[in-house]
Formats: structure tokens, C-alpha cells, sequence
């Protein structure tokens, strides 16, 4: 062990450790609960990794960090961005959450980076802190403030591609099997009861546009982070920030990242006030999650039985269903996927609850929101891949019984309306006392239909 | 119009008003929106009204105010409570809930009381406030901290009174059918898919039991109402009231209410800080109502059809179903109960939320907790007296369809793996490759059953 | 009383009511509770009865309706839109929720128009229907489900014109504070503790740009309610109505609106098995709620004191604080303020929790949906009124203490800090001990500042 | 790798696994999410496994499992339990919820116990199922049903016993606090105004009781988890187990955990139709951590400072607080608890979602929710230990400001008010114009205090 120093006393660290004393200290205070290691984001880790290389190219092209510094730390911070998940938890073993806005987050990259740049290109033992320094160098011109509200941006961006990717095929599995079974036509219901008769086409498009009008959403709202606060560090006022770096950083970040629709944000101090952004693409993923829900519960319906429920549809078998009911087999697929959305939920309830938790000139919560918002993303991510792959795409309707379905007396009564008008066939319907078969023998006598 | 004037200035009175300057204050900041108007939760103000006579009683007794003052404040209190349908929308007109507490609330009553009590006895104008003063006389030795929370208290356990009557008709329903058709059996299902037989008996007891668990937990937490702290005002600390006042007002609490369970809780500075007694009970009420939402989901699916859906009760009609189809019947019933049972929630969600924005030495939320606490009570009372009365003594299962259901693979192979084992069960089931008929064959030469 | 006859039997109905059987079999299964009555709405009934009129307009357009009774109708209908404040509680007196989706609300309309116009314009007592029949006529070529959904979507468009002015209110209150007290410099928090210096203007131009951007978010979701499912009627297939009333009724309703925007959505199954525009618009609204708290629970403690609190600014005085404690002036207006918006999130709790609740091709959860949204609008509508007019636009900074404030250790250890580097700021820090006046010193001597 | 053959076809097996083709196949199917393996929850497995030998040992008392067969499955039980956190990760590799109701967990554990036994005692290759059977003799008369219900249980049990001690920690810091500081007055606040003098021994005990009672409820919750439902496989009913072992099981239950409490519950039915005891247990979880926010945050607001704030106490300084603002020390630990509260939150929404959920003879969402149970027990549990240690037990009242508080108006006027009535305060408050100096010379003169 060697022992660091800072402002409350001595720490105790692991010789080969890079962190530094305010990583140990988080690590001391917070034990890792539930598997909310910080490394278990490793989208969230990479997107600060290239927060601070975009910062250290920008300081060092203004001349504020002198160029051998910068290029210890760039050989680092390219090398971390290479090795991650080799490195990922060593380096940053820390709880995901802790109080102080994410400070520690920020301070065990600041560390780490110093810690190596200064062994790897100076040979400095670990926690000397020289030539550089881990806030003087590493966290120059920005701070935890608007580095990590960046990075969150940064990796709320990257996990939305995988997770976009899955909506797809998901849009893709249902226009499929609306196109595959278009011409089966099927009864509808309006409160449980029997209606009228639709197509599994009209059905299938009808879960599609509500997918995909959430997917739109999304999108939408997944556009609102490109717009980051680099430049606004401590809480967004002008000047904390040397007046180059503003003008620079942002150019530095597009590079880093590929992203040319990266742009800076109006009103840094309201970035600071708020993370509202986050809290609604939370709620727009919860109400498609709970949306989901509806869709997968849907087709357990249809797929009741074998024999005593509605048996409109099959669902693949992917599993026995019972250590008890030889032969039974359950819709465990959307089962799966409803209890992964209501996960979902209580991901995007806790990032919800934060809102009107806020106070003042900094939102302290930061940390336990972007940690669930990329739990609720993959978590959701992942059950869509899954359902689409083992349940969509081998959804089979039963011909036989959609048939039958549609001889029933709802929709024979919906067609001797629409013909006749509401008094005639209700007038109908009360004499021959609903049934269907005298129903029938009358409006044939009537020419009816 | 006559003027009153308060410390902030002047205010305008209509002149036949009982009320004063604060009521009229709240009148003219806080505009009543969507129904909260503070006379529409008469409880609450009855309650009030209690804990003013048990106020003034005490002071009586205890000397702190002459006879002659108070025989005309009790005059006027007794008058108002018989009388409270008729006066409480005009004597009591201010919005539900508001800033500051309560207070409002508070004061609207201890002004009423003052000017009618003036009028009555002393032939003085409104507005005067002699002899008898709002604060000196009708509020003395307790504030509006004590007297509201004591006031919620009492108008919890009156409103429940209510409640409790329905769950008990509710239970009473259930039970009756239980006993009615336990000679029925019916299919149950697991995951939507079916599983072995049981009794309609089985089924409906299970639904009652669930019932009465929620019924008796409810009751245990109105159990905890009985603990007031009057005695406790301003934020609960000793010596803010007369000693004696202290000693006495329990008893006359008791007297006035006919309630002898009442009691001080033992730390009334725990009952300034913390309401948290009432968001346990909306958590509960909230859970009994999503329980009941179960409930109802489960009627209106074994009801589906009338030919398409598993048609294994029928509910009683009620109304027609459909503006387009004639004949359509809906389970409006359920539906209603599920409807109001989510708003229910929607209020008990508004009480719980509250709870993490209390703060320091006084929780300020308590006039939006009890107004949603009452109207989750009448919301979800009226709610399970309809569904009692208009669905659940009328169900009745359709024997045919149920006996039908019975004699079907997956309850055939429970009784065959009970008889040989679940390794027989499986191979026969694979062998006939899940037919029904070829199975019955199997195990008829095998004397399996 | 007259009797009046249905599918289900008999039931009794005031002579002088102009509605039926229908109105009347709801009216006696569902009381009024908390509120909750249709005639509490009179945005949506407003709404619906221009859905009626552009319906009649577009059948009599096409021949399906004979231009007598098509002239008999709409009198009636114009009537009713013009004096509709003092029929409503009369004619339209069924709770506001109810089972079926809606159709009570429908047939109480269709009810109403038919037996007015059958008693206007050809002398019939109520209870006839003839010639004007509230299904054959005035339902023509629509059903509950596309005319309430749709009356739904112009009633949240009308109530979203009142609420957005009153944000436009708040938007301008919070504008001139900035512009007014932009000069004040107070010292800003990040998690409580003392930070950095920022104006009153940075603080307020914060607040706005939030509330801003919820006015965007909200204004884009009300743009959706301009796409209607006017000829999707029952569940939304194609031809359930006549295809000229199809290709003429989005006229029409443009024409009975004013609103040209006004548009058929595209996939009218979706809009059947679907309501998650209201869901999502109930999201933003509840979110902009909780942002609202913030804000005022931020005004509270920077107007804590008078004495023993932050006191860094005044708010308004508009009420005594206290029945105990003379001199006592509490934040009742944010008080106020959180209280309407947790009110509001119960709303939003209640329509959010219908989405995952939905089933098949019809959502019949619309009722308590459309009145929880417009519940919600209005609570926070009056809220952010009362918030503008009597807090936010006489909020008043106290320039002394906020000048005191920015004398303090961190602001000039930033300072430092950014002129000297970290490692000097720390260091001189830990030398002087956290002494503001040693430090002062060593940076006077060392010319720093 | 090895095959093995189902109802489904065939399944592809690493050789040195013990689990089998249902195993595998939840692993194919269930990708691991947010670290929701079952392996992350020990308390699970282990009172699962305690269940199956409760049950191992009822069916060979009952010689339903022959003797030699019966040891062999003990003896591997035993070794498991002994072994389990070496093992746990390899052996129980499925995804913690997955559709079916647990069924995956059930049979995992059943082919580990098979397999193991078919190996170790009689030297059998994996796969075999020989003599040893998962599903004939492991889950010999139960089910997953009763089985994953009751070792649901068991493992709240047992995660109970460490949270409750931590609660007595949080308790007794605050019992220490208390008494340490009783001495010392300080200002009270209601609506963040000053108001009257208390102790930070009241303050305390308030906190304590509150916290009391939470305990006190959970505990009694606890209690309900003592009924479990062995007995009542598949869906309840009677008779679906060998009556002999329905009368013994409870017995070695007892044993085998050597809880006493342990019963049977009442009504099997409603055991397998709700799982209302876990949905209840969380919301008053819930309802702790959001009163511990409460306090957590109060904490934080009078610690706020060091010199523009309340700075009543201090709180340990436990990291540095800023890495742009030297010398600044946040109240991090109130924030990680706060952070953790939140999360506690969201996984009880996701347990309550559930709730309305259910549907019919049993509810199929247990795995989620016993999963965000324990999660949220645990999180909670840490968070609060964390508390205690590194916040509460170090907390430092300010003496000089808490004195200098007392010495303001609102304290002073109360005191008048008390000793001169309302009026006579309120007039003298107005007359100074709530100048403390003024009031105090005329008070002076008056001899009033």
C-alpha cells in the first residue's frame, strides 16, 4: 500500500492501483451494491475518456497545456479508450452513485490519467502526481459539472444506437408478420367483448405505428443531447473556463467523436440547474416500455389456451412451461419482456423522482440518473431483441378459429346495422332474443345482407 | 361591502359573510379548481368543528375562558354542526388547499365561529371580533398545527366508517357467491394457459381473502388515527399550550367525538415533523385498489364473448355497449371499479410524493394529503358499492362452457403425471404428440386413471 | 316521470329531461363523486358537440341525413353551443368516467340533440326519437370511439389555449425579474454549499429557459391532437361509415372549428387500440410540474429567515403565516404552487398508469384519461397564475446580504484558484487553515487577486 | 459439450455443467442484463435450496423417495449449501426473472441437484437423470409455485436480519445524537420560516421515532412472510401433493431453517392468485427511504454553508468536495443516501407495478419482484450503514449560531403572545413595524417577559 495526502488527512492505496486518494475514498465510503459498479457503464466511462481528450487537444492547441504534457496524456487517454474493458474494473472500481454530483466519477479519470501519463512517459511512481496533475492538468478549464453532463450526453448517444438498432428490428418483425398474415381476417374487441371483424394485417400494423411513433420520439429526444455545456464548468457562469477553451471545445469534441452535430447549449446555467432532458427521454422510454407491455400482453391473450382460451394465434415454444404440467407451455418471451419493461419502469421512476428533487444552481442527482437511464436502455434493449427474435417473428395465427370467430352474432348484427340502421337491427335483435341462428333465418327472408 | 383589516392592510368583506380578513385573503389568492373546494370534504370540517368545541370545552373547564364567552362560542359551534349541510358551502368557500399549512382552514373556522358567535349572543356586527377574537378565544391553546392534524384524524376514521360498510358488502358478495357455485368447477390458468381444475368456490374465496387482508391491514392503520396531537401546537414542543389545557383536552376530545380510543401520541414534535401515518394508509388504499384492478380484469376475461372470448360467467347487463352494435353488452361494471380504482391511485400518488418534500420541524403538505386521502376514500367506496351491487351478486357461471373446459390435454396429463410420474407423463405426451384423443387411448389401455 | 324502454328493460326518466334511457341507466349506476361530473368538463362537451355538428353538416352534405331533420338538428346543436353554461349540469349530469369507453357520454349527447330537435322542431315530447333518432341520426356514420376520441383531442387544444397563456404569464414574470435585478450578484450553491458568484439575472434567465423549453415540448404535443380519427369508427377499419362521409368530415370539422390544422391520422386502427398522445402530453405535463416545484422550493429557501434563513430575497407578503406566531409571513404562494403541481402529478399518475393497461383494438380507458389531462391542465393552469401574479412578479432581492454573501472562502478560493492553479489554491488553503482573513493576507502579499 | 433431449428438441450443454436442457435453454434465451443474474442473489438460492431439502427430507420420512436415493440428493444439497458462494456463479447462471413464473429457477436448481447426485453418488455422467430425477424426485410433490414462493420467503428473512440491524445502528446514532446535544436550542422552522426554540434532542427523537415506526411496521410485514404456501402446488388446490407430505412438510421446514414461525397459510388459492405481502413489504420500504430523504436533506439544508448557509451543524467531512473549488467539502454521504433512496424507490415501483397485474389463479411476476425486493433491501441496507457511520454519528451543532437564532423576532414575539394574547402582539408587532429592537423596549417598559 502507499499512502496519498489530500485536504482531510492520509489514504491508504493499493501500490499498482492508478486511482489516486479521492477514488479510494469513494471506494472506502461506498461499497458496490446491486451491480452498480461504475464499470458496469462502460458507454458512460468511454464518453468521459473522450470528454477529456477533446479537452486536452483543446488546451493543448491554445497552448495551455505545454505540448510534452499533452502528449503523455493523449498516449493515456487513447490507450485507456483502446483497452477499456481490459481495464475497466481496475481502474474504475468505484460505486456508480455517490453524493457531490459525481465528483468522484470525475476524479477517478483525473487520477488515473495523471497517474499513468506520469509512470508511462515520465516514470513516476504512482501518486506523486508530477508533471501532471490530475486537476491542474487532466480536469483544466472544465470540471465535473460540465465534463460529466457531456459524457452523459455522449453516452445516452451510444447506447441509443444499439437500442434504436433493436426498435428496428422489432418494426421490421411486426411489418413482416402484417404482411404475412394480411389476409386472415380475425374478430376484434372492443372492452373484451366481441366486435368486428379486422385483419391480422390491420392488427400488426396497428402495433407497428404506435412502435414506431414512440421510436420517432425517441429520436426526437435523442437529438436534444447533442446540445452539451462544455465551457460552463462549476455552474455555467462565463468566465470559470479560459475564453479559448470556449471557443474551442466544442470544434475538439466533434473531432474526438465523429459527431458533427454536436453544439454547445444556449444557457449554461440552466444546464447546470436542470438535467430535464434526461428525465423525459426517461419518461418517453418508460411509456413505451408500458406500451410494450400492452402489445406482449396482447398476445398472451390472443395466444390463450391451448383449448379453453382464445387460441387465435401460436407463439413459438421455446421453453417447457411447467415442472409439474407435462406438455404445458407458457408465453414466457412476452412474459419476459413485460417484467423487463416494468424493470424498465422503476429505472425511469427513480430518474423521475429526481426532478423535483433539484435545488438551486446544480442538480446534485446526476449519477443515479444516468446510471438507470443506460440500465432502462439496455435492459429495454435487450427484451426487444429477444421478443422479436423468439416470439414476433414465428407469431402464427390459427386459421381455423379466426374463421369460426368471425360466424358470431356481433359482427353479423354490425353488418344488418350498417344495411338496415340501429332501430331495425336492435328491433331484430330483441325479437329474435339474440339468437344468432334466428337472426339469421330473418334477414334472409329480408334480403337483408 | 365592510372592510377588515390585518396586518398586510385592508380587506373587502361581503358584508353578510361570517368569515374575516384571512378567509377572504384565501378567497381572493387561491381560486377553486376541479371540485377542491375545502366544503366539499365535510368530514374534515365537522371534524374541525369537534376539535373546536373539544378546545373550547377544556378552556372552559380550565378557567382560561369566562363562562359567558364560552356558552356563546358553544352555541354557535353545536349550531353549526347540526346545520353544516346547509352553511358549509357558503361559510367555508375557500379553496382546499393552500400555503402556509392550512392555516386558512384554520382560520376560516376560528373566524366564522367569532363573528357568528359575536352576532348570536352580543348583537355585534361581523368584523368586530368582540368580545369573542378568533385567535384569543376560539383558537386558544392550540394552533393550527395541532387542531387540522387532529381534525384529519377524525374525519379519516368518520370517512372510513363509510368505507369499511362497502368492503364489508364487497366480502359479503364474494362470499355468497362462493357458496353458491363452489359445485362448479372451472378451468384455472397459469400464465393465461391451461392448468388444472378448481372450484368457482376455490376461486371466489381466494378473491376474498385477498379482500380481507387489505381490509384488516386498512383497519390497523385507521387504528393509528386514534393518536392526536392536540396539546402539540405551533411544532410540538412542551409549553406552547397551558398545562392544564394539556391534561384536559384528551378527555373532552373523547367526550365531544363519543370516541374513547382516542389518545396523545408520544412525540408531537415526531407529529409536526411527519405525516406519514396518513401516506401509509393512502400506500394501502392504493394497494387495495390495484388489487381490486385484478380483481375486475379477471371478471371482465372470464366474461369475454359473448361467443369469441372464454365465456365462463356471464356479469350482469347493465346497460347497452355500443352506440354501433346492437347487442353488444360491455362489463361497464368492472370497467368502472379498474377506472376508479386508477383514480384512486392517481391520488394516493399525490399523497405519497409529499412525503420525501417534508422539511425540517413542520410538514406543510397536509391540506393536499387529506383532500386526497378523502377523496380516495368516497372514490374508492362508491366505487365497490356499485361493483358489489351491480356485478358481483350477479355473477353466474356458465356451466356447459366450464364442464366443456375440463375435459381438455393439459388438466388429462396432471392426473396422469400424479398417477405415474412425470417422466411417464412427458414420454406419453411426446408419443402422441400432444392428442388429446390418442393420450385417453394410451392411458385406458395402460389403466392409468 | 316517463318510462322509456331498451334492450334491458324499462327505465324511469324525468319528465323534463331531455335525455334517455341510456343517460339515465348510467346516471343511476354511477354517482357523482368527487367532482367528477361530465358537466364539470365543459371543454369537452363543447367539444363533442362540434364533433356533432360536423358530422350532421358533413351527412346532410352527402344526402345520408334529409335537410329538414338535418336543419332540426343543428338549430338544436347551435343552441346548445351558445347557451351551454347554464344547460350543462342539467342536460349532461353522468359521472365523467364510466364504463364501455366513453359510450355514455356519447348516447347522453346523441340523446339530448334528438329529443331537443324531435321537441323544437316537430313538437315531440322526449322519449319519442322520432323523426330524429339519437343512433340512426344523430350518430350517423360515426361511434363513440373516433367522436369522443376526437372531441378529446379538440378539448385539450382549447384548454392548452388557456394554460399556454398563463405559461406565457410566468415566462414574462420570471423575464423582467431577470432584467431587473440582473445588476445583484448573489453567491450560487452546488449541493447547498457556498460556491461561485453568479447576477439574479443568470438565476431567472435559468428559470425560464427551463420552463421554455417545457412550453416547446408541450406545444409540439398538442400539434399531435390536430391529427383526429374522425371515420374510424367502432375500432377503426375502413368502412364503417359511408366512404363520402369519409372523404368529407375533416372538412367540416375544420370548417365547425376554425382550426385548419386539423388532420386524419393515418392508421386509424392505432388510434383505436392506442391514447398515447394523451399519455405522453400528461408526461411532459407532470414533468413540467415537477420542474415547477423545483422552482418554488427554491424561491422558499432563498427566502428563508426573516432572520435565521438564507433571506436573500423577499417574497410578496399576501397572508398572515400564523395563528400562534405574530409577525409570521410564509411562502404560501409557492406553497401553493408545489401543492397544485403534486395535485397534478396525481393526474398524470392516474393517466399513465391506463397505458399499459390498454388491450386489443380498443383502449376503453378514455373517460378517466380526458379528465384526469383536463383536471391537470386546469389545477396547474390557475396555480402558475396565482404563482405569477402574487409571488414571482414582486420577488425582491435583499442587496445587502446577497453582497455579504460574496465575501466568503470559496468564492475567493475560485478566484485564486483559477489565477494560481489547484495545487497553490489547496495548498495556500490547508496553510491558512480554511481562514478567509489568513488567506486574504498571503494572496494580498503574494499579489494574487 | 453434451445433448440433451426435451418435449422440444434438442439442446446443446457445455460438458462440465450440471444443469440441464431447461437450464441451458433459460440461458440461451434470457441474456444477463444490469448484473440481474440469479447469482447476485445468494439469499434466494440458498432458501431454495433449504426448501428442496425440507421437501427431500418430507418425502423420505413419507417413503416416497427411497433411502439411498434420498441421501444422495441430502448429501449434495448439503455440500451446495455449504459451497454456495463458491459455486453460485457457475452453477446458477440464468437471468434473475424470465417468463413462466420462475420456472427457470426452479429447474435449474433441480437438474444442479440431479445431476450432482446422479455424479457423486453414483458415479453417473451429467445428463443422465438417473436413478436421481429432476422432476420426479427433486421436485418430488411441489412445484415451482409453492417452492419459489416459499423460499421467496425465506430470503426476505433472511435479507431482513441484516437490514434490520443496520436500521438499530441508524437508530442508536440517532438515540446518541439526541442525548449528546439536548443542551443545546435551537431555532425550528415551519415553511422554512423562522419559528420557535426547540432542543436538537427534540429534533432527533423526532427523526428516531419516525424511524421507529417504519421499523415497526416493516417488522410486522416481516411476520407475514412466516406463512408460506408448501402444500400448494400448481395453482393452490388441494390435493395436488401426497397428503402425508402436506402434513409434514411445515415440520421440516422448521427444521431445516430452524424457524419455529414458520406456518402454513391459510388459503393456498389466494397464496398462488397474489403476492400482495411483497408488493406491501416494498411500498413501506419505499416509504422508509423516502422519510429517510426527508431527513437526509434536512441534514443537508441545516449544514449548509460553511458561511452563506443555515450552518446549524456540521457533518463529517468524508471527501473533498469540488475539483474546481478548493476547500469546498460536500454533504456527500446525506446525498448518497438521498441517491440510494431513490433507487430503493424505483425497484419498489417496479415491484407495485405488478400489483394490477395479476390475472387470475396465479401471478407470473414473482421473479421481479422478489429480485427489486432484495435489491432494494440491500441498497437500502448499505446505504443506510454508510449513513450512520460516516454522517450521523459525527454530526456537530454550531453552538454561537444556534444561540444567535434564538435571539430573533419570531422566538421573541411568541413569547409575548403567549404571555399577552394575540392581539396585544399583534398590535405591538405592527406599531414597530417588526423592529426586534423596538419591540424589545417596549416590552422592557411593559414588563412583560
Amino acid at each position: 500500500m502507499r499512502i496519498e495526502k489530500d485536504l482531510l488527512g492520509e489514504v491508504q492505496i493499493p501500490l499498482t492501483s492508478p486511482f489516486g486518494a479521492q477514488t479510494q475514498r469513494a471506494i472506502d465510503l461506498y461499497p458496490i451494491v446491486s451491480g452498480k459498479a461504475l464499470s458496469a457503464y462502460p458507454d458512460l466511462v468511454l464518453s468521459l475518456l473522450k470528454v477529456k481528450k477533446a479537452a486536452l487537444l483543446t488546451n493543448m492547441e491554445i497552448g495551455e497545456i505545454e505540448k510534452e504534457h499533452g502528449q503523455a496524456m493523449l498516449s493515456t487517454i487513447d490507450n485507456l479508450i483502446m483497452t477499456l474493458p481490459d481495464v475497466i474494473k481496475t481502474y474504475f472500481p468505484i460505486h456508480a452513485y455517490h453524493g457531490g454530483g459525481g465528483i468522484s466519477t470525475n476524479m477517478n479519470m483525473n487520477e488515473v490519467i495523471a497517474n499513468l501519463a506520469n509512470r508511462d512517459s515520465y516514470r513516476q511512481s504512482f501518486g506523486r502526481y508530477a508533471p501532471i496533475h490530475p486537476n491542474n492538468h487532466v480536469n483544466l478549464n472544465h470540471s465535473t459539472s460540465d465534463a460529466l453532463n457531456t459524457a452523459c450526453n455522449l453516452a445516452i448517444q451510444k447506447a441509443w444506437g444499439r437500442l434504436q438498432g433493436r426498435i428496428q428490428q422489432l418494426e421490421l418483425g411486426f411489418e413482416e408478420q402484417a404482411n404475412q398474415w394480411r389476409h386472415i381476417k380475425k374478430i376484434s374487441r372492443t372492452c373484451l367483448q366481441d366486435a368486428v371483424a379486422i385483419s391480422f394485417g390491420d392488427l400488426f400494423d396497428g402495433y407497428n405505428t404506435s412502435i414506431k411513433r414512440s421510436h420517432t420520439l425517441l429520436s426526437q429526444d435523442v437529438e436534444s443531447f447533442h446540445l452539451v455545456n462544455m465551457g460552463g464548468n462549476i455552474i455555467g457562469r462565463q468566465g470559470d473556463c479560459s475564453r479559448r477553451f470556449f471557443d474551442s471545445i466544442i470544434f475538439h469534441l466533434r473531432q474526438v467523436t465523429g459527431n458533427k452535430a454536436i453544439n454547445r447549449t444556449d444557457d449554461l446555467i440552466d444546464s447546470s440547474q436542470n438535467h430535464d432532458d434526461m428525465v423525459r427521454f426517461a419518461s418517453n422510454l418508460d411509456q413505451f416500455a408500458l406500451g410494450l407491455i400492452k402489445i406482449a400482453k396482447d398476445l398472451r391473450l390472443m395466444a390463450s389456451g391451448p383449448q379453453t382460451g382464445l387460441g387465435e394465434i401460436s407463439l413459438p415454444a421455446v421453453q417447457q412451461g411447467s415442472s409439474a404440467m407435462p406438455g404445458k407451455i407458457n408465453p414466457t418471451i412476452p412474459e419476459y419482456l413485460i417484467q423487463s419493461c416494468m424493470q424498465v419502469s422503476g429505472h425511469c421512476h427513480t430518474v423521475r423522482m429526481t426532478h423535483a428533487h433539484g435545488e438551486l444552481d446544480y442538480t446534485p442527482w446526476q449519477s443515479v440518473v444516468i446510471t438507470n437511464v443506460l440500465d432502462a436502455m439496455e435492459t429495454l434493449g435487450t427484451a426487444i431483441q429477444v421478443f422479436t427474435q423468439y416470439c414476433v417473428v414465428g407469431i402464427q395465427p390459427n386459421e381455423a378459429r379466426n374463421a369460426q370467430n368471425l360466424e358470431t352474432i356481433i359482427p353479423t348484427m354490425v353488418s344488418i346495422m350498417q344495411s338496415k340502421g340501429y332501430t331495425y337491427a336492435s328491433s331484430l335483435y330483441k325479437e329474435c332474443q339474440g339468437d344468432l341462428d334466428r337472426i339469421r333465418q330473418h334477414i334472409q327472408g329480408d334480403n337483408v345482407l
